[in-house]
């Protein structure tokens, strides 16, 4: 279960000139237009592509040590978001779950064309127009691996495809090679995607239940969303031109990377946009911190924040580790409060698919809601392509 | 080498009004007030220290598997920075270097336990004060794991304390239990002390040369850090207010966090500052990258470029992989010029210990010097105490 305390600790605001939109956005979302899919579960991903994506990784989970997973921006933060969330410290997943495709480091691919070399491996390649830069320069640097280790019967088990279903260049590929894929659904694009055959593959692979996932993403919380969608928007028409996603456990450091995607694609348009930054306390309260308490005044914050029972007692009287870093959580939100910088406090019981489907989904709305209030087109990312002609046109 | 392009990519500026306070700035530098021992390299570490660093740290290659570095903030930042940025990808080093103390994650500390039951364990905890609240948490809890495991004699040997020579807990701890200990100067704050014995510690015992990582500092940049603080500033009065520490590498992650304790603890005060924020390239232009570009346009760039000779060939014409990010550097910079964002570069040869002594030195003065000239102190942190007070109050 998750609970939006987001009015714990703010100054007054008031949300009224907000009130009658709160159903006309809603009939925006609901009479799907275009990219809207993501808003209905049943349009992210049918109950026959479930079991494939199970079958699929019961059989990988049995065979394989390294599981790659070659995708850029959507087609990777959501997937690895859910996995880091979901798994423990210092111990890998079986297999494990590496990312590639996602930077145009050569070392990074150096190395780790060593590191699989004896390894068993399967290769997810992840794009849905299937030209993204970077996931097709490593996709061709590892498929020339898959190559020289396996057999043509062998590669086959060993390169699945996301894609979209009928057009583009790894479409293409897949069938001309015969060889396994899924279906990006055309209707939803990549930072909406984490509950689509982008996301689910790798998170079942690596061992998670994702009809809990999707389960906890039907809650639709579509009224505490907007409520917080409203903060946002009041804070930014009022000087507050930064959001800082905070949290308190270090493995959501993929999530608000994810965050940052989502926000930051969907609103920052049109010269307009609340700027997502992360901040991983307590660690950034002896960094950060002095500028959120003391510096430039631009910021509000939106914490995650977890409401666990501990058991490892701390030094200090009879607290519990985890109480302790609870009793952060408010006392920092008090502290800042105090400086001006009001906080959105989302809690959750415990760090599991359920709740972690809640708040993708919460937070995918509240992006949307966020852009109509905005008056951006929530949905595309035209400014991503400026580099792209650029650089292309370096390369000729 | 390192060079410092940072005109590169930017629209004119005229900086002429800064030019009378170049001298003036460099005579506070020199003439030694509080808090700038870090400015001298024989003030942040005698050679005696040096010797006393390379000694212990060749016994614990030899001997440890993990070892344990307990602080926060300062006390581990530059470190961690320094490892990751020689380290090579997919491989640990040996011994591992663990972090820990620098959160109040129960599960981290609960995962840790279990990871190193069996394990060789040494453990430096790190504080000046010796009073920090996670610091003391976590050492805590971990000292009573050693003396589980280790008879007394062991435990001197496992136990390095790294704080204040003459103040505090941790300086009456050590003395007390008679075990090895580094003194951190008096004169030298938490975020300019990764070239002191709080940072060459672990950077030693990870297999680094320290001796080159200080000889590189000594290159002393002032000229260029100058220039570059005078272009920060200017931006900052041009309603720039986000600086974004850019990089292409992955392993210059933990390097980014670092310059946000620099930059925002010496600069964000009296409702003044940039916020630092930082953003990993290619990954993040299919993320903030919309933003950057289209989005409300308060922010600017600094890049940390790498020109290193490639020899992974990539699909496209006859570019190495390397050849190609190095090409992503330049072109988004100048896609992102055409948006109103400029950019300063700095060009890296290769990523080694010399060359990050230069780059560590050379943001430590651009630090001081944006402190002056934004007319607060650099060397103070007021603003982290205010939580401090709140939580400590709770825990009562």
């Amino acid at each position: 279960m998750i609970s939006l305390d987001f009015i714990s600790f703010q100054q007054h605001k008031d949300l009224s000139k907000y009130e009658d939109k709160k159903e006309k956005i809603k009939d925006l979302l609901t009479n799907s237009h275009e990219m809207l899919d993501w808003y209905d579960i049943d349009k992210c991903i049918t109950e026959e592509e479930i079991i494939k994506i199970e079958t699929l990784s019961e059989t990988i989970r049995k065979e394989c040590d390294v599981f790659l997973v070659i995708g850029i921006g959507g087609s990777f933060l959501g997937a690895k978001a859910v996995i880091e969330a979901l798994g423990t410290y210092f111990t890998s997943n079986k297999p494990e779950i590496i990312f590639a495709g996602n930077n145009l480091s050569e070392e990074y691919l150096n190395k780790l064309l060593d590191y699989i070399r004896d390894k068993n491996v399967v290769l997810n390649v992840i794009s849905k127009s299937g030209d993204t830069l970077e996931t097709k320069i490593a996709f061709n640097i590892l498929y020339k691996f898959i190559k020289s280790k396996y057999n043509q019967e062998e590669i086959k088990k060993r390169i699945i495809v996301t894609t979209d279903a009928t057009n583009g260049s790894l479409r293409w590929f897949a069938n001309e090679n015969n060889l396994v894929s899924l279906n990006i659904p055309k209707q939803i694009g990549g930072r909406f995607s984490v509950l689509t055959t982008v996301g689910l593959l790798p998170i079942a692979v690596a061992g998670y239940n994702i009809r809990k996932l999707l389960s906890g993403a039907r809650k639709n919380n579509y009224d505490s969303a907007f409520k917080y969608a409203c903060v946002r928007d009041y804070l930014y028409n009022h000087g507050k031109v930064v959001e800082s996603f905070t949290y308190y456990e270090p493995k959501l450091s993929s999530f608000s990377e994810w965050l940052k995607q989502l926000f930051g694609e969907s609103q920052g348009k049109n010269k307009k946009g609340i700027l997502p930054i992360s901040c991983f306390n307590t660690q950034d309260l002896h960094s950060l911190g002095q500028f959120y308490q003391d510096g430039n005044p631009i910021i509000f914050e939106t914490i995650i924040g977890l409401k666990q029972k501990g058991i490892l007692p701390s030094s200090i009287n009879n607290y519990m580790v985890s109480d302790i870093n609870s009793l952060a959580v408010e006392k920092v939100a008090q502290a800042h409060l105090l400086a001006g910088i009001d906080s959105n406090i989302i809690y959750l019981d415990s760090l599991n698919e359920e709740n972690l489907g809640e708040l993708i989904y919460f937070f995918e709305l509240a992006a949307a809601i966020g852009g109509y209030l905005l008056d951006v087109n929530p949905f595309d990312q035209p400014g991503v392509n400026e580099y792209k002609r650029l650089l292309n046109e370096a390369l000729k």
